[in-house]
């Protein structure tokens, strides 16, 4: 394994570290380190919530959970000689746990803090703990299962500059002023509140808190994307906005579906990752690469090759309401299907939801123009099951 | 493969056949023949417009659809002791195209006609061809790129009872009461304008038309989901709604991308189909497989393993906007990432956009939950293409 | 599909068919038909032993079969501007069974006929059918098993030139003759016995009937090769021996375990192959391809992903000897090792055998380094059995 | 990760650790430690000849290499409560490299030395370094390939039974007496020679050296299977030879191709193992687990969808020698066809017979009952290169 340049004490809070790392996008967070290109390097990473979740049977820390604090990243990498229009070509060398923290979490927020995609039927905090033994995990709370994660950064991106940064905080100011008072916001805007940015202090700490932009949505460089297949193996290709690029990453995941639909989230780790960067000079233009990250997923994802699949379509499952075309619906449909498939197999709603959202879940857009229902899938991998699933 | 006991010929329209089809959903519409559990059997099957689409280089034919006509079904088959509240498994054992036959076609909408996924983009109608070679599909219109298919029937479902049918219309009516006069309509209503609908006749042909719900959207009975992993070898569970269950099928597709983003849609063909059904005495309940069909997908979809991935956010391309976790625009805006990397590739625009309808590209919410952004990708196979499309 | 320009009528033996095949090889065997590079084609086929074993529960035409009958071919096919020193590409487009022929066999040949792989353990004649429905197959005399087949031409290859069929017939004569009394003979040496040769006759029929090589055996034109990943859009560069190549074809299967352990054999199967030709000149030199064909595999054979594994070493099960990195006797050993793991599943060994040799196994050379002991394995997908077969 | 139960200083050799491991096979040798079932732990793994291969361009390490101290194995682990007739379930959890240790070899063995399985094409001594980055591995010495690895060990087993010792020692010496004087050796004898048996000394030492068998082949209980699908997330079922079943793993592999053909080997390593055991009492009789080990592959093995595949059959190269279904020769001559293909894709042969012995290459028995050729392939993945290496 490559040589640690962004080194944490799990043990101790981001802002604590020797060096921090960040929890906003700003283009003026200071760089943790600098590499050239064709340098591999391993990182450090804590889980998203800096600590928050405690390995134990009680969700209060899940309902109680702060999330100004999220998510806190490593990074910035400054990639010598990257330069806006060209692209940042990231390996995902590796990924794993550190001793002694082999273990994860998930769960459902509550809908006092935000909720999660399945909020209206599910509305109260729950938690459940994963072990890893090697490739495998599972939970002693959501028994019967044991799957092969998919290890990933749920988080990984460049720096904005200036100008897209702009244009991130005006359009989702502008989203949240059609309803400023709905809880949760429907954008979250920057705000000091737990704000860690690397190095920085005084006048110009409070200047980039107050600027700087959140990390829960993913956004042009990347950022939240929670692609369960940007795994191992994968090679992505940034658009690059600022001289270095900037590149960061965290919020690990040992393994998620499709969706991440509990929110909290995937099996959500802290770790290490081992990356290698690069550049391509211009390529945004001569890829048009421009406006979202590209990726080439890596060949070494669990094969599952059994699958229950259920469907959904666009229509309100409290009112029976017909909507137009709307793969929100569908998706959500199609996990209601699912888990009320699996109730009839032994598991609790809340289990069933939490599974969905951890295991190696494949949620599709199946069909889009069928006016006006949209069509989305949700496939379970049977071969995750102790038992067959399976009707007879 | 088993006794053809729905016959076509593929030369004359629908309402023409011995006996003719549907093309609308209505309990009433007579069975066409009757099965016990455990039967296979062959159905023809005529591609969704019936025969209005022609294997030439002009897309004309596209432009002028006419789409009351669709989807021209086979069936219904009555399945002996299936009674509602049961679920009626069918197998898809094989399914193909007819000697003479072996081409399909792809086509964007025109915006005049209703338009299609990227209608703001590409608002006029175009075509492509696509010749079948053994499991192979290649198009003149879409040059250097051969795949697999997955075939499968975009449409297969059962009858919807009286209550549900009038559930139907009654919510799809008032999504198109809320902006009645839209081009294309919200919602397609009962029309008996090019209906057929089997063997019924006279008065009770009129009720019928006038109350049989379109075929053009998915919904609680299967009908046009547009799955393209509902191929070969599959087993699909239907809830049943009336005795005799009165499984349908249609809109077979050589190959598609998810999504079928071009609406004509993936690789539209006439051919025929294998399949054999049972019954799960009381299994809606038992298996709470209520509000859509569930299915096992079959073993044999094309292995492709390289894959380019592209993301898409939920920020509206034309003018920047921010919508709240919309997973419709980010899958739009996965797609038109797609576009303009393969235009780089050397295709047109239009090209692109019938290539990731048609071909097995894989459509994915990734994630659903990251306030305000919803993040999708479109996965699309680089060995489908006779040369290396991956960035250098 | 392409038009058929080889046409049998199943119910005939096929020397009293229309235009003949043949069961030798030899470069004087007239053409059936000629074809210019790039034409796509059908051709009927015949079960190997050209209609002797048939469709009911008793061994005893097994027991009996007349191998100097085998294999009965399709072909050959003069493929025009093929020249020594080419490669000639075949394209398996498709392959599949014709109606009422929907079932294949298995057989273990008997002791006193041949016998199989494992003849001392096994030496009675016992025959399985298998009833194909759609993409699986089942057997009543199997009972619990269904498995997607890997349809493919157990044997294919292109005639080879007078010097070529004359080393064939030098080295396996001498072969032979280090052991001329054993049953089975250690080679099959030409005779006239039961011959087909197409069209020939008269003087010219018994030239080439005393100096055709019989086509149990794969060669240097590829020939009985029993590859069972040489399936379904699979692409086949043979090596070219005479002008226009003249390919043959036949013996196909609806499945196979690799190595055909009872020789009798896979799923053996009447039925149909579309295939295109197209020939690369000077290939042979160019791409050091002479000896042997070589094959790229199509992307559509079943995906199969969870297995049990049995190994095997070179000592003999009967006297404990040890025997040098022997190959043969390694995969002997783990083929006996799963078929006593099958006994425990409540198989009969006899079934067990069969299933090896008929279900998408995978056989392999694990180490053949490890002095004095080569190692095989022997993999059974476990998702073919309806119940869970792994230890607990 | 789980607790490091059996720790090395990889700088120095065997016999100077802490506590030493072993590199015979005796049920004497005593264990390194014992486990309770249900325990998960971490062990250490010299590369298999215990540091005598340098990371450097020169050969002569190969060809001097030593080979009576292969292979340096880690334990035995003494698991409580396993007893004869038991079967030892063992989980491989995962398996890795150690820092500063991220490489391995390919060797091919010089005839003088043992030669490997194409010694008289290639009877001289050549060496290839990998360099590991990830999950992916390239050599400078066989340029322009880059693969994911299938990390196992070339090595895991039990102790025997006094018994079975004896058993080998008398069937390997009775070989190797049929031709005594033969270089190399018929079979690897016992030899005190360089031995290493943990902790014994003095006489124990002088008496278990001159009756422990090598541990070069594989044998009843597992051992050097050298089998490369017995990678991450593998469980093996050992038949148990003697009170707590006492197991040992070495001869890591970051990557092999089927066979191992150059003897020296896939791509050796040194590293970590973590694995977890259990036991099935009395399961050798109840599930005929007896002769040898049984395993269920993992799910994380690289996934390539795209092959070369080349054929070879029992007709001995070098003097056009037919042999009886010699699946040792058809195997060979797959492999020099492979190697002549690549060699006009600009390798040389030994480059080509390093990749084919360290690269996740298939090699399978195809036919073996075609009287008097078996058949052999050996496939190639043809997404590990740089370019396109397919015909055009």
């Amino acid at each position: 394994m490559p040589k640690t340049l962004f080194k944490l004490d799990l043990s101790k809070p981001m802002e604590e570290q020797a060096h921090p790392g960040h929890n906003r996008w700003h283009p003026d967070i200071p760089s943790a380190f600098a590499v050239d290109p064709g340098t591999a390097f391993r990182m450090d990473c804590k889980e998203w919530t800096d600590g928050q979740i405690k390995n134990n049977d009680d969700s209060e820390d899940i309902r109680k959970v702060n999330l100004e604090r999220v998510h806190v990243l490593s990074g910035p990498v400054y990639v010598n000689g990257a330069e806006p229009g060209d692209l940042l070509v990231v390996d995902i060398l590796d990924v794993g746990a550190h001793q002694g923290y082999e273990w994860g979490f998930n769960g459902i927020f509550a809908k006092e803090n935000g909720g999660s995609f399945l909020v209206d039927h599910y509305p109260e905090a729950q938690k459940s703990i994963w072990d890893f033994e090697g490739i495998y995990t599972t939970s002693r709370h959501v028994p019967g299962v044991k799957f092969a994660g998919i290890v990933h950064p749920g988080l990984i991106g460049v720096a904005p500059s200036m100008e897209l940064l702009q244009e991130w905080n005006k359009r989702e100011e502008e989203l949240k002023a059609t309803n400023p008072d709905r809880t949760p916001p429907l954008a979250n805007l920057p705000t000091p509140e737990s704000a860690v940015l690397g190095t920085l202090k005084g006048a110009e700490f409070d200047r980039v808190a107050a600027e700087g932009a959140r990390t829960v949505p993913p956004r042009e460089n990347g950022g939240n994307c929670d692609i369960k297949n940007l795994s191992k193996g994968s090679r992505i290709f940034f658009p690059v906005f600022v001289d270095g690029a900037k590149l960061s990453v965290g919020d690990l995941h040992f393994s998620q579906g499709d969706g991440e639909i509990t929110f909290c989230g995937g099996i959500e780790m802290s770790g290490w990752i081992d990356l290698k960067v690069d550049v391509i000079k211009g390529g945004m233009a001569k890829y048009m690469i421009k406006d979202n990250p590209m990726f080439k997923p890596g060949p070494v994802d669990p094969l599952y090759s059994d699958f229950l699949v259920f469907e959904g379509i666009s229509v309100d499952e409290k009112d029976g309401k017909q909507h137009y075309l709307d793969a929100n619906t569908a998706f959500r449909r199609a996990c209601l299907n699912a888990i009320e498939y699996l109730k009839t197999q032994g598991y609790t709603g809340e289990q069933a939801y939490m599974l969905l959202s951890s295991a190696p879940v494949e949620g599709r857009v199946a069909g889009i123009v069928d006016i006006p229902n949209a069509c989305c899938t949700v496939a379970i991998p049977t071969q995750i099951f102790d038992k067959d699933i399976t009707p007879k």
